[in-house]
């Protein structure tokens, strides 16, 4: 498998995302709404939802240069979604920046989320033409009521005392990988394929997805400050429901529930306290049981991509989904 | 023109928008998202722009039950920028009960917010079907977009010290009119109608928008809090540059400037003031002139009218017309 030239050809594209994204603001009226939404949109970040929607219009015959708008609707959709968020957190950084609401307000904050939301369907309508219009948005707005209900389990999560193993999956499922699956199968749809490639494509951009935020928990404990762009530690200050903390509960033995239900008590630990967790779930295997989970979804992603027409499609999603197992932030 | 039936007609159409609107969210998961939806959904409301769009269906020949899950999409838009504007806002009450933020907490209004909009697409794709389906997304997306930047406007006027006439007008006319002119041009496309009908029913919808905007204004002040659900001169303690506070700006001699000035450099009065500022009002006239606006804008909403098919139609849209102009909240 040529690993450079996927590499170069996710460069080159999430560099042009990054492009489009910086000018898909510009010139809009009043400022005081679309300047903060720049400001959200100039950050860098994967791009991975965008370059899922091009990736899989690719693998039906699609020319990215079809799909770029779409493309831009699910990032903004998924921007969208981490302004609101943020604010629900009490989030202060993200990607190495202010957060919105902290940068502004909540209240500008809460507005730019909005308008982020209409601003990516008005994108997505500049591609989505034809005769499968109507299945592209309700592909599109089913993601959106996904990521709506992930969010609050999520937040549901935080005054639960325990969380099943079960019920963080099925949270997931649709806060992070409703939006993966989505990306995919408009891809498809955009290239008008057939129902076969379709569930191929959703299957792949759901199991990444569900991949991709065990991963995130993972991280949020085992990256950098500097390579995530925001402190470690930050599930656990916030008291979250991770995987890793789930994962831990199900094997600590009694010493160790104490403390772990210490978090839960305390709706999360100080700062100061992050060392004393992250040796727990060391010493309880946590980490490695997540690493074993992200393998295990990722290969579950490549099923059937056999099928796809291009051999050389076949390797990018491969790469893609190895790429993200490697990936620090 | 037979007031009687055009009466019966919104009452029992609004009683239905109100039963329908009360199951819209039932059965659906997680309860932590939909209870505190159908808390907004189920509480009263003139549903003036579900009312819009049913009538300007049959306007163009449609049967009200081929557009009920657009008209529910509409009130649903309406609803989401209620309950953020109300967080924006910092309101304690709507319709005389608690706002979503004071009843649950502002993340879960922000979210429920979100989830109104996402459903309100998915209902309107129930009933966009067929050739125009593009279009009429666009239409409703159009109208989003426009209540963003109005709010966004609206939220400028905040720290402006000084607004036009102009200006106001052309906030009220994204913030409130869009929607309207929205829900007629919605209710016309979903029965395929012509350019020419389109034109019409987006002027009476848009003009109708405006004359309501002022009158909102008007009822502020000159209402009562028992009609209302809400406390009146909600717009003076918050400072709001309505209608009444930028006319009489125009009219005040020094000595009144001096005081009107006073509300913009207190962000607002305290509630024993209000008599005070109404007094003032009254002295310089801008009630009266509100209620002029109100006429001069409800008599350009019926231009046009008269080149509808239907005699019955034009009736119906003039009674509407009439009707909110005597509105009492």
């Amino acid at each position: 498998m040529n690993v450079d030239k996927y590499f170069s050809l996710y460069e080159r594209e999430r560099i042009k995302i990054d492009e489009k994204l910086a000018k898909a603001l510009k010139n809009r009226k009043p400022s005081s709404l679309y300047e903060p939404g720049n400001y959200i949109l100039e950050g860098s970040g994967k791009r991975l939802r965008p370059l899922l929607v091009l990736f899989s219009a690719k693998a039906v015959g699609l020319n990215f240069n079809k799909v770029y708008n779409a493309a831009l609707a699910v990032e903004m959709l998924h921007n969208f979604t981490l302004v609101h968020d943020d604010i629900m957190d009490n989030a202060d950084k993200r990607r190495g920046r202010l957060t919105l609401h902290k940068k502004y307000d909540t209240n500008t904050a809460i507005l730019v989320g909005d308008s982020l939301l209409s601003i990516a369907y008005e994108f997505l309508l500049k591609d989505a033409k034809g005769s499968r219009v109507h299945e592209i948005i309700k592909t599109f707005n089913k993601g959106l009521i996904e990521v709506c209900e992930g969010q609050s389990l999520d937040k549901e999560f935080e005054i639960k005392s325990e969380v099943t193993l079960n019920e963080y999956l099925r949270m997931i499922t649709k806060k992070t990988a409703a939006l993966a699956e989505m990306c995919c199968t408009i891809g498809g749809q955009l290239g008008n394929c057939s129902k076969e490639e379709i569930k191929i494509l959703a299957n792949f951009g759901k199991k990444i997805g569900i991949a991709f935020q065990i991963q995130d928990d993972l991280l949020d404990i085992s990256g950098t400050t500097a390579e995530l762009g925001k402190n470690i530690g930050g599930d656990l200050i916030e008291g979250k429901k991770t995987f890793l903390f789930i994962k831990a509960l199900e094997k600590a033995n009694l010493q160790q529930k104490r403390n772990l239900f210490k978090i839960v008590k305390n709706k999360g630990i100080s700062p100061s306290e992050i060392n004393f967790y992250k040796s727990l779930y060391e010493e309880l295997g946590v980490l490695d049981d997540a690493k074993k989970e992200i393998i295990k979804y990722t290969k579950s992603a490549l099923k059937g991509l056999g099928n796809l027409k291009n051999e050389d499609d076949k390797n990018l999603f491969t790469w893609l989904a190895n790429s993200l197992i490697k990936r620090n932030k």
